[in-house]
């Protein structure tokens, strides 16, 4: 069944009932919420859904006039939140302010290439500026943000719009890297040159004065629904690096990256303090999975990870198949945005909307990870030599699994 | 700051304010949002938390009279549902009724400790007795059902609790298992009496026909807070056996493992089909990580989840300090009962109340975890050999993280 999505959303954040009785155009799961339960009972509620100590809200920021006039002059959600942490008597406070885009597509898929990502750099622009100058330090973009998430169609000429990471979307974003001082993670579809035009989905790390530190590729490719990215690029070969930048040690997971807890442990085991997962999915599919991933990476390995989905409804010129029994069609679904932060301590931000672009902001004092890492002890309870030698005998083809049948099992009879 | 509890819950689940405004004294987040929304609302925010298709619930069974008469009876909680999957063109379903059983202990601490473990057997008697005329198929108890969660005072004394593998507690069990042809999943803390009286956090497994299928002992040991597990036994031996029984393949992670997603992989990449934690944890430590870690496990692993937690709060003669600056006291805190199965489509059961005994089952068939690999793949798409590759280096003492430095650091400024 294919759930309507109404890109409607009233002012006050409460949800439009339509007649067929379904629930639409509501902004986000915490203003639903918010909006329709008592003040106490939201409390407990939030205790129990974001891990908020006894209930209290995260203090949100007070963001400057220019971000909030940028806000509401281009209609994108902006909402700012800072996480506690202890005060330490032998290290500061080591205070970063993280940023996260979501955002739709400018022009339909059918206008001119150049076009549309030129629309998407002058979309971006209010919003990546009001991350600037609200003092944002580390700010990241979407995943493949500089195109329509085109994988669905399986047509090559999509292609076109993968970029080297010197390339012009890489300079777009640099030049707000020097002005604001502010590192930026830029997904792109990378094209590399040096090895023979391969395709790659790629995270461009650019640092605070607008130098290029590097760049990671998606680890793990999706095979599901209509995510045929498998069509267009590989499993990425830059292992699980660790940014170490001006403002903390960064890792991005992208995408289906969020399903495969050894990546998210991989980065830990590098030492990440945020890992970002910069994403484009869909509501049918994985909905309910998108805040459980995300709060069990940073509650498992003592790090927070700041969560980036798409939004809207892309409709692309050719329809096309799942190969799942559907009729063909020409849109992937709705990307329900929704990106959000999560923190060790298993707290994490309300959402963005689920219908509107939007800047999340937060502030995070990074020593929380080693407070966590010292009271929960995940690192050294782990017994990591017991899984090395699981997974040694495991890629072997001729892995044994270990089971103990019930001797009295008649085995027929199963 | 320690939180209220309120053990008196009305019969309509719904919420008591008490004058102080803080939420206690309600039965289960499940019913504290059915009796604080309208049904539409309720409806769409249970889509968004616990991934049920278009927000329409979960089946209900329809369980018999008896055991309604005995939850009635004796005052424990009584929910049944169950789960769906796609009917298949070449292998039949394999349904499967599991049971949970969550329960608070029967007499004080300060009780003759024969008396407290037979006063726990005749509490548990109309439970397991109801889950048996139910027709379960699987039962698992909590963690160290037959004692107090002693662990957090420090004293050797409650080691007097600990049995052989076939001692008191698993024959009381074997009988049932024989009775209605059941699997029982008993966990208890052992006495190793082959190998110099070594005391272990263990799972017995009875066999459908009364049998001993085997063992597995607790992986990970916590030292947090009070949970003062590691003075008392260490790591478990056992690996990481998943069990064929009569019904299925399963396995067992004993509490504090859900905390290590390697844990839950191991117990998948060895074939489970469902996985109980049965586990003893707390409120203010963590209850915001209860739901996730297990729905998580459970999405990641493409298996069931069954989730057990303790109920009651536990008081012990003599106050013990957790050395984290709170003064001393006498008990561990509230355990939160809230068992709950997760399904590896990222559906769940709602829990289980937070306060009374109760058992919860579940109809499943074990087909789904085979369709759920084949849709999303996660086992084809992990790379397993890349993070063999990375355990093994990570366990080595010279270990290198792998870290990519912005040359323009100035690193005296960080």
């Amino acid at each position: 069944m294919e759930r309507k999505e109404n890109e409607i959303v009233p002012e006050n954040g409460k949800p439009e009932i339509p007649k067929d009785g379904s629930i639409c155009g509501y902004d986000s799961l915490h203003r639903l919420l918010q909006s329709s339960l008592t003040p106490q009972i939201f409390q407990e509620v939030s205790r129990l859904l974001v891990g908020l100590n006894c209930g209290r809200a995260l203090d949100t920021i007070n963001i400057g006039e220019p971000a909030k006039s940028l806000s509401s002059e281009h209609d994108f959600d902006l909402q700012a939140f800072s996480f506690n942490a202890e005060q330490e008597s032998l290290r500061k406070p080591r205070i970063v302010r993280v940023g996260l885009i979501q955002n739709s597509t400018a022009l339909p898929t059918t206008a001119p290439f150049l076009d549309q990502k030129r629309a998407i750099f002058q979309k971006l622009t209010p919003i990546i500026e009001a991350a600037g100058t609200s003092g944002v330090n580390i700010l990241c973009l979407q995943e493949a943000w500089m195109m329509p998430f085109a994988f669905c169609t399986r047509e090559k000429k999509w292609c076109e719009f993968a970029e080297p990471i010197d390339g012009e979307s890489t300079e777009f974003l640099q030049e707000f890297a020097r002005k604001y001082n502010m590192v930026i993670i830029s997904p792109i579809l990378e094209r590399d040159v040096n090895h023979g035009e391969t395709i790659w989905n790629t995270a461009v790390i650019i640092g605070n004065r607008g130098n290029i530190i590097g760049k990671h590729r998606k680890n793990h490719i999706p095979r599901v629904g209509d995510f045929n990215e498998s069509t267009y690029y590989m499993e990425g070969n830059t292992g699980h690096p660790v940014f170490e930048t001006a403002y903390g040690k960064i890792a991005v997971n992208i995408c289906y990256g969020r399903h495969h807890p050894l990546n998210w442990l991989a980065f830990g085991l590098n030492g990440a303090e945020i890992v970002f997962n910069p994403s484009a999915t869909v509501g049918e599919l994985s909905e309910p999975m998108w805040p459980i991933e995300a709060r069990n990476a940073a509650i498992a390995n003592s790090y927070f990870v700041g969560s980036i989905n798409r939004v809207g409804t892309e409709i692309f010129p050719n329809p096309f198949t799942s190969g799942d029994g559907k009729p063909q069609h020409a849109d992937f679904g709705h990307f329900y945005g929704s990106s959000h932060i999560s923190a060790p301590d298993a707290s994490c931000t309300p959402s963005l909307s689920r219908h509107k672009d939007g800047l999340l902001i937060s502030d995070m004092d990074l020593n929380l990870c080693r407070q966590i890492k010292d009271k929960w002890g995940f690192r050294m309870t782990a017994r990591y030599d017991v899984y090395s030698d699981l997974l040694a005998r495991y890629v072997k083809p001729d892995f044994e699994p270990q089971v103990i049948s019930d001797p009295l099992l008649n085995k027929k009879t199963l």
